[in-house]
């Protein structure tokens, strides 16, 4: 980790910048993929499985027997932990539905605003080294809880030509109804074009890699909705002299430990805390398994010596985090002053990996700086909100004239008569 | 207007396709501008303004001589319209504010998640043929009442070097300040990268003619957000036999004059309906000024007579049509269940164009089929919402071993640790 003492403002901008995220030549690798789906349907997914995966797969959808298998095999211990994450992601956000706003904005002019779910969602679960459940629960619990009418999870086979027993298991259990053993660019292009075994889905949600995020950006091309601009993970730590350098340096270990472009960032006035985050990262990081991932996550990531709380704050607030956990004494106060991040830890006994699994906000939030302009994965991801309005004859009547000067001001005649032909009728009738 | 009969469910997404956008070559048109805007600044967009708008413009900001002079020869009718406008659309919006949400989802675990403004916006209002103020307002209104801190406003000046005065009325009674003589693919840059006179935002809104909705794309890519998806404006409309064929036609037709790629569809499931229409559509089109525009896109439009009204509710919910005219005695019935449209105008005294100007709702919706998974702009549009948690000890306790489970069986050892570490430590503490 790079220690930055006391840089000038002018600097700032230069020193957070993100690892760069190598975008070249990825679209002349998945858009045939794209196409192939589009033209060959499961054909293509067939064949992409057995070249990307390894795996010969005949029936793309799970079968009710692995859905049992999956069941029967878990561990009851991860299944009791899941059951209890989903139920703390359902409470918070069930909390954030919506009643309908309505609003007489003139007499006999009402407008009003409803969430209506969107109809058909997918969601995409990568595969690799870990099988992310997790992130099963944080975007089918709050796609459930929408009312979603068609939820579908993709997800690659292993090489046993099945899903992990976990994944399966917070699927179901979270009610989604429709899994599939398919992977990849293929399986974005499965959900946006629909294939005859997978629908066709309006917004895709999910994590993966280079290729999945490139798909998922072409397909909104042609139609179809996606969470969010992807990006590496990362997270900062605000810490002041009460923090625990042991809790810190577990807590920055743990976003190193997710790829090796993910960001770690501290921030502090004290130096002595820096001397003790940094002795105590040594320590910790040769005791994980993900030890080599870890360091060169470290690599890129930076200390800032400030030297005043408002300019860590500031300097916070521009970097825009993912996470940011805020080891101080005064966490209540500072998180009022935090105006760009994704999901915000406070006080000395809030990981961020209880954020990631279990505390109930979502794990699904903007990385790259899109904290500034983004919000992290919600129920509101799973809705669109539909506006409403509806005139009485005097409701016309009031308005009438507002709407009228206005359209002939904009040289939109049609417009105008819209309005004109029924004042006069009501004239008329009114007679 | 094609008239299509009874047409079976098979063919329907054929025939409601839009007209199609060509977005070829337009990357290679707009890049080079972005590019020059990125490393010249200021002097790129002059050199822009000079060569697309024809006039020389030393000092992009509008001035406050510029201000008071709008306000003074703006008719005072045309003054008052917006004014009335403004007023609704602030009412509506303002309902749109929601408090915090709180939830203990375990005892010990608070979970919280905070409506917080974008710092800085942008709305770039386009030029042309006619000043399009109601989008000012439109835009303009919920980012004041947001609190975005910066708002920037860009539309390209007419060839005296000014703003049309309508267009600066109603951004500073809306309360933007910061207001620039600058259009196009360049505007958009300039907001996206920042130039000496024109500073960086983090989201920008507003419509624009094919290189601004290339150039909007196009600054996704390097961290700047967007509204919406661009697309032509459309409208459906749902008749039955009480509906006034002089009223649907006058509405169809100001649907249609807003450009030549505007769609405009009728369902119906009465025949004598789609006669008295079109008959009066042809004698209300000759009086238009913008008749030529209107005769192009009502070339792009459709008819659809259908046997029931579950029929028509099913096409129109699968088109997702922009604005949606309910011209039926049973609108309120039947507006619970579309599910998608971007905004709903019920019954026979609700023209779209009193959406488009003044009754309150947003006339900024989504096109092109995406209100299948988008909303329009609203309140939310200008807010990030950031998610915090905070943990006590004990919180930490009842929360710890699922945490510590699930990473365990995600292969994520650090994650386990953070909260591992703590919980020897507050275990420690108590002995």
């Amino acid at each position: 980790m790079k220690v930055f003492k006391y840089p000038t403002k002018a600097h700032w901008s230069a020193l957070l910048t993100r690892p760069v995220m190598s975008e070249k030549d990825l679209e002349n690798v998945v858009s045939p993929i794209l196409d192939a789906v589009k033209r060959d349907g499961d054909a293509a997914l067939k064949q992409f499985t057995s070249q990307f995966d390894k795996v010969t797969i005949s029936a793309f959808a799970v079968s009710e027997k692995e859905i049992q298998e999956a069941e029967s095999t878990l561990d009851e211990r991860l299944k009791a932990a899941i059951r209890q994450a989903a139920e703390n992601i359902r409470k918070f956000h069930q909390a954030q539905r919506e009643n309908p706003i309505k609003v007489e904005t003139m007499k006999g002019v009402e407008c009003w605003r409803k969430s209506v779910p969107i109809d058909k969602v997918g969601i995409y679960i990568p595969g690799g080294t870990a099988p992310l459940f997790s992130t099963v629960l944080m975007l089918a619990i709050p796609a459930v809880e929408a009312g979603c009418k068609e939820i579908v999870l993709c997800s690659p086979p292993s090489g046993n030509g099945k899903l992990h027993p976990a994944i399966i298991y917070a699927a179901t259990f979270s009610g989604v109804s429709k899994l599939f053993k398919v992977g990849g660019a293929q399986a974005i292009a499965a959900m946006a074009y629909g294939t005859p075994s997978i629908p066709r889905v309006f917004k895709i949600f999910g994590p993966g890699n280079q290729y999945v995020t490139a798909a998922k950006q072409l397909v909104t091309r042609d139609g179809t909705a996606i969470d969010m601009p992807a990006g590496p993970s990362e997270v900062a730590v605000l810490a002041d002299e009460t923090a625990n350098p042991h809790f810190i340096a577990a807590d920055l270990l743990s976003q190193a430990e997710h790829g090796a472009d993910s960001q770690v960032i501290l921030v502090t006035t004290s130096s002595s805390v820096i001397e003790r985050v940094v002795t105590t990262i040594d320590e910790q990081l040769v005791k994980l398994p993900r030890k080599e991932i870890a360091i060169k996550a470290l690599e890129n990531s930076r200390v800032f010596l400030l030297s005043d709380e408002e300019a860590c704050i500031e300097l916070l607030n521009e970097y825009a985090p993912e996470h940011l956990i805020l080891s101080i004494s005064n966490a209540d106060e500072v998180a009022e002053k935090i105006t760009n991040a994704g999901s915000v830890f406070l006080g000395h006994f809030t990981p961020e990996s209880v954020g990631d699994y279990a505390s109930g906000t979502n794990h699904t939030l903007p990385t790259n700086g899109w904290a500034r302009s983004f919000s992290g994965v919600s129920l509101d991801s799973f809705f669109k909100k539909i506006t409403f309005q509806k005139l009485s004859r005097e409701g016309l009547q009031n308005i009438g004239e507002t709407v009228e000067v206005m359209a002939e001001a904009e040289g939109l005649e049609a417009h105008k008569q819209a309005v004109s032909i029924r004042l006069k009728w009501i004239k008329a009738e009114e007679q």
